[in-house]
C-alpha cells in the first residue's frame, strides 16, 4: 500500500507543474497580442454569476457521498481552475489553425468557464472512482474533443456559435457516462457509495445555487438575455414543482426521495437551454420544464433498474437522468419547435429547406452525442492504463485516500 | 400508519398536478397578452439578489430543528416556486378585473417573489407542524388574501403600490401566527422540538444570506433606491450590534443566544422597511434598527413566557417576535415620520389634513393586521379539518414522516 | 466560575452600548452634512459582492476549529458590523482634522468595508483566544492605526488613496501575528485547537465564497477595473493549480492536506492585489499568482515548525503564511514591476527618479509593516490586562464559554 501513495505523489504534482508550465508558456508567448484580453466587451456581473454557479453549486452540488465531502469540493475546484486555463489554451490553438474567430476580454473567459460545465457534469458519473490523476487527464481530453466537436457543428452545419456551446450538458453527460463504463464496479458490500443526510444537506445547498444562477448560465451568450432568462425561470419553476409531485407519486410510501428532487429541479434548465433564447410563449417554457423533470424521475427509474446494470454502466450522482436525458428531450424539442415556427412562418410551403433545417439540428445533435459516446470510451479505456494508477474498487469513494482527513472519520 | 402513508400519496401529487395544470392553462391562454411579459423594463441583477436572498437565505433560515433539515429547505422551495406561478396567475386575475393596472417583465416576477415572502414567513410559524399538502392551502389562501388586501389598501386608502406591498412582512407575521394557533401543541416531553449546534450552523448560514440581501430587498421596487440601500444597510448594522448587546444582557450568565441573534439582526431591516426610501438622515434609520432589535429580544422573552401559553400560540420559528413586532414598530414609525415630516414642512397649519395623513396609515394598518388575523384563523380551522390529513403530534418536527431519510437518522 | 461569567456579563453589553451611543451621536451631529452620505457615487454590485465575500466568506472561512463554530461565524458578524460604523467615524473625524478629503454615498461605505478586512484577518491570528470584550478592543484600535497608518503613507509618501488601502492584508496580518504573541499558549494536551471534517466542509464553503469574490474586492476601488478583474482571476486560478500541487508534494504520502488548499487558494489574490490595476501582460499575474502560493506552502511548513515556537507565536488560522507572506511577496513584486515598467520607460536613464521611486514604495511598507507589528504588540499587552477577563487558556476554542450550546457539545 505504501508503495500505492508513493506512486501518487510522483505523478500528480508533476503533471500538474507539467500544464501549468505549458499554460505559463502560452500566455508568455501570448505577449504581443496580449492587449486584446482586456479589451473592451466585458460582462463582469453575468460572468460572476456563471463562475459563482459553476466553482460553488457545482461543488456542492456533488457532495452526495457521505465520505467524500473533501474530494467533491476540492477536485471541482481544482479541475474548474485548471480547465479555464486549458479551455483558454485550446481556443487560441483553434484560433491559431484558423477555424475560429479570436474573441476578446471577460466573453473569452466565459465561454470558457461555460465549457467547463461537461467536464464537471462527467465528474459527476465518475465521482468517488477516477484518482485526480485521471480526472485531469480526462477533463483535458474532454476538452479538446468539446472544442472540435464544436468546430464540426459550426464549421459543417453552420450551427451559430452560441448555440454550439448549449450542447455543453449533452456532451458532458455522454463522455462522462461512457468513461464510467470502463471502470469496474464496487463490490456489493460497500456502504461508502450512499448519502448521508448531512451531506444531502451540503448538496441541496449547492443545488439551490445552482438552480437560482441558471438563469444567467442560459442567457450569458444569448442575444436576447430578457427571453433567455424569464423561459428559464418558468421552466425552472415548473419543473421544481414537477419534481416533487413526480417524487412522491412514484417512491414508496409517497415519500419524497432527496436524489429525485435533486436531479428533476435542475431538469427545467437543461431541457430548455438550447431554446430559451427563441421561446415566444412562457406556456412552452413551461412545458418544456414539466416534460423534462418527467423524464428525470422517470429515467432515474428505469436507468437504474434495467439499463444500468444491463450496460454495466455506474453512474454515481446520476447524471445520465439529470442532465443526459433532459438534454436529449431539449434537443428533440428545439427541433420540433423550430420546425413549426419556420413552418407557420411559410405557411408550411418550402418543404426542402424545413427538411434541411431538421437535418442540421439532428446531425448536429447526432455528431455531439457521437463524438461524445465514442471518444469518451476511449478516454475511459486509456484512464484504466496501470499508468494511470486506478484506485482499487475497495478504496472507491473515500476521502481517505486523497486527504489527510484529521483525527477521526467523517461523522455519518 | 401505512394507510395515512397511503392517503398522502394519493393528495399530494394530484394537488400539484391540478395547480401546475391549472397554471399552465392560464399561461396559454394569456397567448396573446404574451408579447408583455418579455417586455423592457428589466432589472435583473436586483431580481437575482431578492431571488437568492428568498429561496436560498430563507431555506436555510428555517434549518433550526435537528430532524428537520430537508423539509425547511425542501418545501421552503417548493413553496416558493409555486406560489410565484399561482401570484402571477392571481395578479393577471386582478388586472383582469380591473382592480390593479398590468405590468410588465422582470417586475412582475420580482414583485411575486416579494409578496411570497409573506407565505414563506408565515411558513415559519407552522413549521414541522403543517405537512405539504396543508402548507400549499395555506400559502395559496394567504396569497390571495395578501392581494386582495393589498387591493383594498390601494384603492380605498390611496397607499402608493410599491408601499402596499411593504406590509409584507406585518401580514405574513400575524397570519402565520393566527395559523398556528389553531395547529394541537405538541407533547411536552417531544425532544424534537429542539436545535442542534449543527442545525444551528446551518441556520446562521441562511440568516447571514438574508442580511446581506436585505438591502436589496426593501430597494427593489423602491423609487429612491439608494436612499434605501443606504438606510436599510444601517439599520442593519445597529440592529446587529443591538442583538449581541442585548442577547448577552437577558440571558443566564451572559452568553450568547443563538435564537436572539437569529431574530434580532434581521429585525432592523423590517423595522425600516416601510420607511428606508424615506428617511433623510441616517440617525434616524440607525435609531430604528436598535428599537427594532430591542423589541424583538424583549418580545422573545415576553412572549415565549405570557402571550404564547395563555393564548395556546406555538411559533416554532419565533416569527411572531422576529418579523411580527418589529413590522408594527415599523408602521408606527413610519406614522410617527411622516406626520412629523408633513408637519414640519406646513409648520402645523394645516392639522386636518395631518389627521387624514395618521387615519390613512393606521387604517391600512389596521386592515392588514385584522384581515391577516381573522382570514389567518379561518385558514386554520380549515387545514385542521380530516381531509387534509393532519399531522399526528407525536411525529411533528421529523423529516422521515415525509422523506426516505437515508440509511440512519440524521445524527444530533 | 460563576463569578467569571457574571463580570462578562457587565462588562460586554455596556461596551457595546457605549460604542453605539457614541455613533448615534456622531451620526446624529452629522446631520446638516448629511445629505452627502446619500449623494450620486453609487456601485451598489460591486459593493454588494465585496460586503457578502468579507461577511459571509471570511466568517465561515473562519469556521476551522471543530468546537467554535458558532464563535467564529457570530463575532466575525458582530466585529464587522460594528468595524464598520467605526470605520465611518474615525474617516469623518479624519476629514474634520483636513487630512482627508470627504468623499460620498456607498464609495465611503465600501471603503470602511475593505478596511474591516484587515481586522478580520487579525481576528484569525486569535481565534479562540481572545474573548468578545478583547476582540472589540482589538478591532478599534486596529481600525484607528490603520486609518493613521493610511495617513502618513498618503501625507508623507505621496501614496494614491486607493493603494494604500490595498496594504489591508499585510496590515492585518502582522498586527494579528504581534497580538497573538502576548496571549498565553494553550495547554499542550487540549484537542480543541483542531478541526473535524464537518467543520472543514464549512471553511471549505468560506473560502470557496471568498475566491470567488476577490476579484470584486481587488477592483472595486481601482480605476481601471477590467485590468484588476481579469489579472486578479488569472492569478487565483494558478494560485489554486499550484495549492494542489505543493500540496500533494510537501505532505506525507502525496495526499492533499485541507489546510494547505484553504490558504494557498487564496494566496494569488493577496499577493496580486498592490498589482492587479496595473500589470499589462496576464502571464504576470499568472506567475505571481504561482509564486503566492509557493511562498504560503512552505511557510505554512518553515513556520510552524521554526519560526512560531520559537517566538512563541500561535497563529490559529494561519494568518502569517495565508495572508501575511503573500501579502510581502506583493510588496516586493509591486516595487520590483514598477522599477522595471518605469525603467524601460525611460531606458533607464533617469536613476535618480527610480531610486525616489523604490524608496517611497519601500517606505510605505516599511512603515505599514512596522507600525502594524510595534501598536500590535502594545495592544496585545493591553488586551491582556486584568480588567479585560483574559479567557483561561483551559478554555480556549470552546463556543460552551461564549454561547447557550443548546441540548449537547457540538458533535464532532
Amino acid at each position: 500500500m505504501p508503495s500505492r501513495y508513493r506512486s501518487f505523489r510522483c505523478s500528480l504534482p508533476w503533471l500538474l507543474l507539467l500544464l501549468q508550465t505549458l499554460l505559463l508558456i502560452h500566455s508568455f508567448l501570448r505577449l504581443r497580442a496580449a492587449g486584446d484580453i482586456y479589451s473592451p466587451p466585458s460582462f463582469y456581473p453575468e460572468f460572476q454569476d456563471v463562475n459563482h454557479m459553476v466553482i460553488f453549486g457545482f461543488g456542492f452540488f456533488l457532495v452526495v457521498l457521505r465520505r467524500y465531502g473533501f474530494s467533491s469540493t476540492g477536485f471541482n475546484f481544482l479541475l474548474m481552475v485548471l480547465g479555464v486555463q486549458c479551455s483558454l489554451l485550446v481556443e487560441d490553438f483553434l484560433v491559431f489553425l484558423g477555424v475560429q474567430q479570436s474573441e476578446a476580454g471577460m466573453k473569452r473567459l466565459a465561454k470558457a468557464v461555460v465549457s467547463m460545465a461537461a467536464v464537471l457534469i462527467s465528474t459527476g458519473a465518475v465521482l468517488g472512482k477516477a484518482n485526480p490523476v485521471q480526472l485531469i487527464v480526462m477533463s483535458l481530453v474532454e476538452l479538446i474533443v468539446f472544442y472540435v466537436s464544436r468546430c464540426i457543428n459550426r464549421t459543417f452545419l453552420q450551427v451559430p456559435e452560441h448555440l454550439t456551446l448549449l450542447h455543453v450538458h449533452l456532451f458532458g453527460a455522454y463522455f462522462g457516462l461512457a468513461v464510467s463504463s470502463c471502470f469496474p464496479e464496487p463490490p456489493p458490500g460497500l456502504d461508502k457509495h450512499r448519502s448521508s443526510p448531512k451531506s444531502d444537506l451540503f448538496s441541496v445547498l449547492g443545488t439551490v445555487f445552482v438552480w437560482v444562477f441558471w438563469p444567467s448560465f442560459n442567457s450569458i451568450l444569448a442575444d436576447s438575455k430578457k427571453e433567455a432568462v424569464l423561459n428559464t425561470y418558468l421552466a425552472l419553476a415548473v419543473s421544481a414543482v414537477a419534481a416533487f409531485m413526480l417524487s412522491a407519486l412514484t417512491s414508496k410510501d409517497g415519500k419524497f426521495r432527496m436524489t429525485h428532487i435533486h436531479s428533476a429541479v435542475l431538469a427545467g434548465g437543461v431541457t430548455i437551454s438550447y431554446t430559451a433564447h427563441s421561446i415566444q410563449h412562457p406556456w412552452i417554457a413551461m412545458i418544456l420544464g414539466l416534460l423534462g423533470s418527467g423524464i428525470t424521475i422517470l429515467g432515474s427509474h428505469c436507468l437504474q433498474r434495467c439499463f444500468n446494470p444491463a450496460l454495466k454502466v455506474q453512474d454515481t450522482s446520476g447524471v445520465h437522468f439529470t442532465f443526459g436525458l433532459p438534454a436529449v428531450l431539449g434537443a428533440v424539442a428545439a427541433v420540433v419547435l423550430c420546425l413549426v415556427g419556420k413552418g407557420m412562418d411559410q405557411q408550411w410551403n418550402d418543404l426542402s429547406s424545413l427538411g434541411y433545417l431538421i437535418f442540421v439540428d439532428v446531425g448536429a445533435f447526432c455528431q455531439t452525442i457521437s463524438t461524445a459516446l465514442i471518444t469518451g470510451l476511449i478516454t475511459g479505456l486509456i484512464l484504466n492504463i496501470k499508468l494511470l494508477k486506478a484506485v482499487h474498487v475497495s478504496k472507491y469513494f473515500d476521502d481517505q485516500f486523497y486527504w489527510e482527513v484529521s483525527f477521526k472519520m467523517i461523522s455519518d
